[in-house]
C-alpha cells in the first residue's frame, strides 16, 4: 500500500472502533460496518470520547476532522467497495470468522487485503473456502489499538507475502508496529508470552506463595518497567556484563530449573478466590470506570514514550 | 523501624551502590562496604552521577545532601556497628553468602536485621548456622534498585514475622514497594514470572516463529504497556465485561492448551544466533552506553509514573 481507497473496519466493537481511530487518526477515509444497528449507532460518539482523550493527552491536534473522515455504513457492501484494506473484527468463533470471510470474499477488488483481529484462531481455519484466500491474514492487534500500537501479522499457509508486505507497510504508515510470524501457531506470540507468564501467576497464587496484589506488584512495580521499551532479549542482553549469551550462560540452568510439570486449567476454586480479591479492591460497579482511567493512562504513557523517541 | 541507627550496605557493585542512593535518598545516613578498595573508590562518583540523572528527570531535588549521607567505609565493622538493618549484596554465590553472612552474625547488635538481595538463592541456603538466623532474610531488588522499586522479601523457615514486618515497613518508608512470600520458592517470585515468558521467548525464536527484534517488539510495544503500571491479574480483570472470572472462563483452556512439554537449558547454537541478531543491531561496545541509556529512561518513566500517580 499506498494502492489508493479507503480502509474498511468490519466489526464494530471496541477493537473496531479502534481501528477506526487508528486509520482516521492517519488521514484515511474509514468505512466503518458491523450487522447490529445498536452497536453502529455507538460508534461516533464512542469515536469522538476517545478523539478527546488523545487530544487531552497531546497525541492528535484536531479531532474533528478525524472524526470527519469516518463515516458508518449501513451494508456491508458499502463498507467494502474500492476498500484497499478490510480489517475485520468480528466476534471471536470460528463460524461468525467464516462466515464474514466468505461475504468478504465475495465483495473484495482484486488488490483488497482483509486482516482479521483474531487473537488465537489462525486465518487457515476460517478461509481455506475463500476464492482470494492469498489475500487474507490476520492482524491481531492488543485492546484497545489506538493506544497499544502492536499488530501480530500471522499469514495462513496460503497467505501471499506480498500481502503480508503490504499490510506490514500500512502499519507502520498508520504508526501501529507490526510484528511477523513465519507460521501459524496456537496464541500467535502475544497470547503465548502473556499465557505462560499468567499460567505461572496462577500457579503461585493457588500455591500460597503471595497474594494476588503482590503478584501483580512484582510486574507494576518491577519487570513491567523495562518491558514497556525493551523486550525480554534486549533486557537481559543489557543484564549481564557481557550481553545475552553472558546472561545465558549464568542462568539458563536456573531457568530450566523452574519448568512446571503442565497443570490443567486454572481451577474453579483458584478463580473464586481471586475474583473475591479482585472484587475486594474493586467492585464489579466500578470495571467500567477502571477501564476508562487503564485507557487515559495508557494516552499519557503514548504520549510519554513518543516525548522520548520510545515509539517504535 | 525505624528503630534509630544507620543503614549499613555491604557489597557495593551496582546493585549494592543503587541501595545507597535509596536509602540515602529517604534520609537516612548510610555506611557502605565493600571488600575491593578498587569498588569501594568508586561508590561515591557513580552516587554522583546517578544523583545528577535523578535530578534531571525531576526525582531529588538537592543532590548534595543525598550524597553527604552515604559514608564509605574501610572495615565491615565500621560499616555495621550500630546499624538498625544491613543490605547486603555480595556476589551471588552460596560460599560468598555463607562467608559475609557468618561475618555480619558476629557484629549485628540485638535489632539489627540483614537483608540479602539474592536473587535467586534462598536465604535457607546460607544463614542455617547463624545465631542470628531469626533477623536474616532476602530482600530482593530488581537492578537499578534506586530506579525500579518493587523489592521481593522472602523468609528463611526460621525467619522471624516481626523481622519481615519491620523490613517491609522499612522498604516502604524510603519508596520501594515490598512483595512477601510466604515461604522460599526458587526464583522467587520475580525470576520465575520472568523465567516462564523468557523460555517461551527462546522457544519461539529456536522454532523459527519470529525474529528476536519482532519478539521483543511484541512486549515492549504491547504486552509491556499495561504491565508498567498494571499487574497481569488486573489487567485481566479489565480484560473480559464480567471481570477476572469471566475471563478465565473464557481463555483458560486456551492458555491450558499452550503449555509445552518441559525443554532443556537455552541451546547453545539457538544462543549464538540470538547473539549475532543482538550484536548486529548493538555492538558489545556499545552495551555499556545502552544500559546508561537504559537507566535515563527508567528515571524518566518512574517520574512520570510518580505525576500520574502510579509509583506504588
Amino acid at each position: 500500500m499506498d494502492h489508493g481507497g479507503h480502509i474498511a473496519v468490519v466489526g464494530a466493537g471496541l477493537v473496531g472502533s479502534g481501528w477506526a481511530l487508528v486509520f482516521a487518526r492517519a488521514g484515511y477515509s474509514v468505512r466503518v460496518y458491523d450487522p447490529s444497528a445498536d452497536v453502529r449507532s455507538r460508534v461516533l460518539s464512542w469515536a469522538s470520547d476517545s478523539l478527546d482523550e488523545l487530544q487531552e493527552a497531546g497525541l492528535v491536534a484536531d479531532p474533528k476532522s478525524i472524526l470527519a473522515r469516518i463515516f458508518v455504513t449501513e451494508t456491508l457492501d458499502e463498507a467494502v467497495n474500492g476498500a484497499q484494506y478490510v480489517q475485520e473484527s468480528v466476534f471471536e468463533t470460528i463460524p461468525a470468522k467464516s462466515e464474514v470471510s466468505s461475504q468478504l470474499d465475495a465483495l473484495i477488488g482484486p488488490d483488497t487485503i482483509v486482516g482479521s483481529s483474531s487473537s488465537g484462531i489462525p486465518a487457515s481455519k476460517f478461509t481455506a473456502e475463500c476464492r482470494n484466500r492469498d489475500r487474507f491474514l490476520i492482524a491481531h492487534p492488543v485492546n484497545p489499538p489506538h493506544l497499544v500500537p502492536v499488530v501480530e501479522l500471522v499469514p495462513a499457509p496460503w497467505t501471499s507475502a506480498s500481502a503480508v508486505e503490504r499490510v506490514s507497510a500500512l502499519m507502520r504508515k498508520v504508526g501501529q508496529v507490526p510484528v511477523q510470524l513465519n507460521r501459524e501457531i496456537d496464541g500467535f506470540v502475544l497470547n503465548r508470552l502473556q499465557g505462560v507468564l499468567l499460567n505461572e501467576a496462577w500457579a503461585l497464587y493457588e500455591d500460597g506463595i503471595a497474594s494476588l496484589a503482590d503478584l501483580d506488584a512484582t510486574i507494576a512495580h518491577g519487570l513491567g518497567l523495562r518491558w514497556s521499551f525493551m523486550g525480554p532479549f534486549e533486557t537481559i542482553d543489557l543484564n549481564a556484563p557481557g550481553g545475552i549469551d553472558d546472561y545465558a550462560s549464568r542462568l539458563r540452568d536456573l531457568y530450566a530449573g523452574m519448568v512446571r510439570p503442565p497443570k490443567g486449567p486454572w481451577p474453579d476454586e483458584v478463580i473464586r478466590q481471586a475474583t473475591e480479591e479482585r472484587r475486594a479492591v474493586l467492585p464489579s460497579e466500578s470495571l467500567a470506570s477502571k477501564r476508562a482511567w487503564r485507557d487515559a493512562v495508557l494516552a499519557r504513557l503514548a504520549a510519554f514514550k513518543k516525548q522520548q523517541g520510545l515509539a517504535g
